[in-house]
């Protein structure tokens, strides 16, 4: 398990919210994705826009991701949310997110995602390279 | 494993897509929920809107969702979700979703929901009640 | 006025509404966003994938949007949207929709939208080009 | 003119975008909802959750929203959005959005909005109430 976390708070949208008065399932699927993304800037020191460029990679595509709804979100709720790198594979890697609410986790979730570049035996597909160490380290 | 499922076809719009040019996770997790109220519709034979009503339940809220994002679906592709109960236990199920693009599974999900009334003992709260057999015979 | 438009029918979704149960204002313009691709595959037989290439633009972006909101649309209505275009100008045009739910205006909305090419001058940004007479006389 | 106004950042997201690499134009629109919320806060003093409460109406529905986009807003920009209420009418009152990037201003809104009780000729309906004048004199 990395030891490298990134932690952010935000509040719950009246746009987040579904006729329940909770957050919609879908919308904490993007505010996993966009974690993943301000975990990586603050390990690697690298803008989400700049990640690929400075890796020589078409991008960290999802291949799996998962949410457990423990309790409801609510609207105006605070949220807090802290998101590390579980694992790191040869050329794939999980993170995994928490959303707590009141000091209580009311969403855990996790994402698969693959360092891929382009398939040189087919440039219209992405495929899985090995993760650099020097990436690896920043999450340490 | 229940054998009453629920299938539709729809477009990927550009709005569901991302910079990727593929649709965006979070929408996924939409598709799976609405398909999830159309195959209750399917089997019950009463609307979305009136399944907590006849059924005396406040709804069937989400407590896992699960994606496995097998290939891209993109901008304008013609994509096929078909969806079904795969267990019913005591309060709570399981759906489970395929999404298929030119016949070819690009998504794999499941949902578990429970099937929940108001709870007695503190009615900010919901609580898994054990879900009707009448309900359960229309999937099989 | 062009004469031709298109109309479709759909359910409102879970998803698509807020805590007051209706449908939350961004997702009218999602709708019409698939409205006008759809419009568009109607009247040029061109999916909307294929609408660019075909046509020999970068696509057709949106520089206006509006709405109004005249009566609420709530989890399960149906609605029936419309959509034609109401002015061709020389690189731009105006589409207005309008969703209906039993038979009564929901909201209008519009779009304007550019017929648009990659700007010779700075291939980074898009320019309006004039619309063919061949597009224009599909829509009468 | 009101002169109290409300000034946030943010960053662009991989899932506001769509295929063309830019904000998707739904987006903006929880943009500005979000921030109407948060310019009644900052000038109110209430948390977005017990302004409806606070105040003894409904809420503060949206009846009409217009978006101009005049550049595009893209993966990772830091985006500076500022809201005002451009005028108080009796029941309704308009706030004007302006969202710019890197100095300009990439998206100019407005939203109409109704100081909304339940109505009592019909309590599934809402309708506009007198704004009070101690709300008023907040945004001066």
């Amino acid at each position: 398990m990395s030891s490298f976390s990134y932690r952010r708070e935000f509040f719950v949208e009246w746009g987040h919210c579904d006729p329940a008065g909770i957050v919609f399932n879908s919308r904490f699927f993007e505010f996993f994705d966009w974690n993943t993304w301000l975990l990586f800037e603050a390990a690697l020191g690298v803008r989400p826009g700049d990640l690929a460029r400075t890796f020589g990679i078409m991008g960290i595509p999802l291949v799996d991701a998962k949410g457990r709804f423990l309790k409801p979100a609510k609207f105006n709720d605070l949220a807090e949310i802290v998101s590390e790198v579980a694992e790191f594979r040869r050329s794939s890697f999980e993170v995994r997110h928490r959303i707590a609410i009141g000091g209580e986790t009311a969403v855990e979730g996790s994402e698969t995602r693959v360092w891929a570049a382009r398939d040189a035996d087919d440039p219209t597909k992405l495929k899985g390279i090995p993760i650099p160490a020097a990436v690896i380290d920043r999450f340490r």
